[in-house]
């Protein structure tokens, strides 16, 4: 990576920062079927319809490369809540069927004014789950359902085929009052940064689908008694996380978490019927690099993106609060 | 609704419309509980801890009350986007556990250029789909489940309870081309507007959380040969519809469809322990005439938030392509 | 003025304030003419040639009347501002050619780091200043020059003509730092906010079109030591104000002092040639009662232009140093 | 210049085109002094004042070579114009006191509906001013007075002293509609691009502010009948231009000309006094290449910030009409 502006001396100007990562490693002609075919669900012909044109290597900007940028300046808001005392951890939930066991999700719907059970406190801490999601190939923090998911992708990739799965994300550490009533809601700016990512199929806040089924009676998050007593006592927190952190389109102060859907890679090894640029039938056989998962490496995009969302908010909030 | 500037002799200006709807129908006294405790999972506290202070009666501005002026701006959008040829048809698919039945799902994964099934061809002509949802009073499409749907709304309101569930949005005739490759992705600005709607736990695109779990080789949606001929002979469509009409932030000319959940209303007639604002837990006991079920209710607002973006983006696209 | 959101028991709420005022004295007969015809350097042309029709009763959304929302919430940012020790003034200072004498050009000229003058303390004094602008029926601070305003103002009625002149608007108290460097200047913004307003001809920071003419020995405003100490110790200002409180799109803790042409009232009482709208040329005598000269009510607005832009980059830069 | 994206075989993809320019002629030594002292009326103050700290070589992001990637992005808004029959030229109309003779600006102000004037025909022709503006070294199209302007700024070089000046920029072939009503008015977004070149002082608008010193009968431009007939027959243009091709924030159709003061370079060979970073008064000495008036370079600046104001608004027209 090349700095090409806005540092000095180890610190930032205030000004733009931009870096350059050139890539050393293309195999244009790899791609060299795509200047006949469109490959199916890849953004080959809604490009060439929009544009008139498409880079036909590498998948041009619909590429996941794109991301690159995402996780650089996610890395810089990263340090703007670090300060701010927040921190994020995201990780791979499920690939394909392989998903953690039950008592995961039951952590994160543990609200922070509940006692904390002991299986919470063991797996929502940030900086322990950080460390066992850096440890694994898959980012996923359990050892176990990680062996699994490596098994699962080796499978796929044999049979020149694809998986996709479910990423977590979760915010630590967010006061209450990020966000805004109706335009901004926070949950809304999350869900477009999520959903900007490629492959992303379905978002989630907090009890998602899931909470979809369930009664209001059963559903609602009960605010806890016991905060800094003042003339405007603040709650503990709330008993259950249903709610995610997020409620009105402002932050409650519980941890905010997510869930994103990512669909299989479309790039597919094994040969697929398609439509050719002249007109008739073809089938396309891609060699190539191609990730046959792309959760893993989603995980540090999930988090870049839930990371510029939360510092705009920060940013905004303090210049309300003064 | 009073209309107050940008229409002169039935024809629009060109400059901002302004309409107001004054409400003469609020009962400040139903809401007096509300000065003393935080509602569970509702924005009370979020408001109370961003702005430092909020306005008590009817929820202020996160009341769904303010959905109403995205109702009347979709309005004209859709007179925009229906010059274009492209219509919306939303209807609530789940209740609760009560859903509509799996060929409703097969009929959305259908894609445009497969021979469409008679299942198919009924279930998503888009007249007769608004009139079926039109004519049912919780905007469910068929008869029988809608049925169903009211029984358990019922039962839920003598409960004092709520329920929450699914809506579809459905939009015919986008041509391919509309979005934006990475910024403003067609599905991200979708998730954003829909996610901005109060209550909102779940944003599926197309196949959604489902698709998630398949392979690639089941999953792909195969480019049909035999649209247009001539210099860049364009596909006729798909074969199936899992990427609900968009591939990479634009549009490919198959119908777009997305999924939203919503959670059961967070404002119950039953007694809910909570914090109150003097520092000690507290029960509230709410009267007023609290929606059990906001599904019914949130379909022209799902119509509405995707006939905004889809005509920003239909306009955007114009000025590119002139 | 009827107020319909947003304050709640004499305290804004966070959300947005919307105010409605009613024109109870519209009369639409005073442009009947103009049903047919263009006025000469009036706005009916370019809205018929945008959008195919316009509004022919008093100009429409091209009237000043439109203005009116602007001091409005130019009156909410002063209240901002007021909070941070920002105070803005602006008065007429020149009408057709009859302007303030030079003495008035120097205090401006006069920077904060200088041992201000006898005369600058007199004529830049905020609060004195103020006072003097508001005792003036032509705004204007200097009582002799007010009266040959209004005589010249009169003599121009009495012959169905119109008048021009210059507006200067001060901003006392802003710190240094507020502003962008490229993309937001602070000059930019406020030429943007200030060429926004009705009949504004040009726009000039500090010495302007006359500083254009110097060498830059004369023109450099030196920097005066002698601000508080420190590890970076300030400057105590700058001996003169040419920059007019703004270097490189950054405020430099100066007073911001701009000037604003505005041409003369393009709607006259007496008759003018222009082309008719059935393709010959006509005559067109309006009645009604059009001002002769904007001026004196163009000072609300342009306190309220500069106010929002500095209520605008203050809460910018809060939001930047926390 | 390095192209990094957005091209392919010599056509834009519809996606961002990055270019790189590497500046390989730094000479950073040249401003060590200013790593202890502020020069006056240049941005290094106000830098350290909002950020804490600031580049010291070269001015950072202060310097005009800032100035290049507006150029840059200038040249392409210019192909994009080109194709909607829009061209731009702009010149130095004065440097120092040295300025071109009153024909000149009687060209300007004679609008399309008269009929040309020899002189007018001869000096706003768009390609014969271009060619003479890019013949002469100072980017004046009058040889002569180009020639005095040349000996003006030698003269101050020799001084170590600078010199400002008058740019005017014109935009041919505008169609009238362009622009917005209120929030982005044509003059407004011009005012903003060109007051954020660096050392702008003023930017007028056609007759600026030489037209408020007149009467309304004297600058109002009359329509002129002879447009193309039918059910709403346009005028023929406008009998002068003072509006300068701008009315109410939209193009009447008549040429675009706007003029714009630099201020004398701030950056000066000969010694100035001013504040040092220790607190105590200093002496500020800089070697190195400073130019002693930017008029010149500022010429191909003006045109490009023009472009991409006219770009913009050109396309935000196109999506209004189709």
């Amino acid at each position: 990576v090349q700095l090409l502006s806005g540092v000095y001396q180890g610190h930032t100007l205030g000004t733009p920062i931009a870096l350059v990562v050139h890539n050393h490693d293309a195999q244009p002609s790899d791609y060299a079927p795509l200047h006949q075919a469109w490959r199916p669900s890849h953004a080959d012909f809604t490009y060439e319809a929009k544009y008139g044109l498409r880079f036909p290597s590498g998948g041009g900007r619909a590429s996941a490369r794109e991301t690159l940028a995402r996780v650089a300046a996610g890395a810089i808001a990263k340090k703007i809540l670090q300060r701010a005392g927040i921190s994020l951890v995201a990780y791979v939930a499920r690939v394909g069927t392989v998903g953690l066991p039950a008592q995961w999700l039951q952590a994160l719907l543990d609200g922070r004014g509940a006692q904390p059970t002991p299986a919470a406190t063991l797996l929502v801490s940030p900086q322990a789950l950080m460390q066992q999601v850096q440890a694994s190939p898959v980012r996923c923090p359990c050892p176990e359902v990680a062996a699994q998911m490596q098994a699962a992708i080796h499978q796929a990739q044999s049979a020149g085929d694809s998986l996709g799965g479910l990423i977590v994300g979760c915010a630590y550490g967010v006061p209450a009052g990020l966000g805004e009533p109706v335009f901004d809601k926070l949950e809304a700016d999350l869900a477009k940064a999520l959903m900007s990512i490629p492959a992303t199929k379905s978002f989630e806040l907090g009890s998602g689908l899931d909470g979809t089924y369930l009664h209001g009676s059963a559903h609602n998050d009960a605010f806890v008694s016991g905060g800094t007593p003042g003339a405007a006592p603040l709650p503990a927190g709330t008993a259950t996380n249903r709610s995610g952190g997020i409620q009105g389109g402002i932050s409650n102060g519980e941890p905010i978490w997510v869930r994103v859907g990512f669909k299989p890679t479309a790039t597919l090894a094994q040969p697929q019927a398609t439509a050719g640029r002249n007109g008739t039938p073809t089938v396309l056989s891609l060699a190539g690099r191609h990730d046959p998962c792309v959760l893993p490496r989603a995980v540090p995009i999930v988090e870049a993106m839930m990371a510029l969302v939360l510092a705009d908010h920060h940013l905004r909030h303090r210049a309300l609060a003064g």
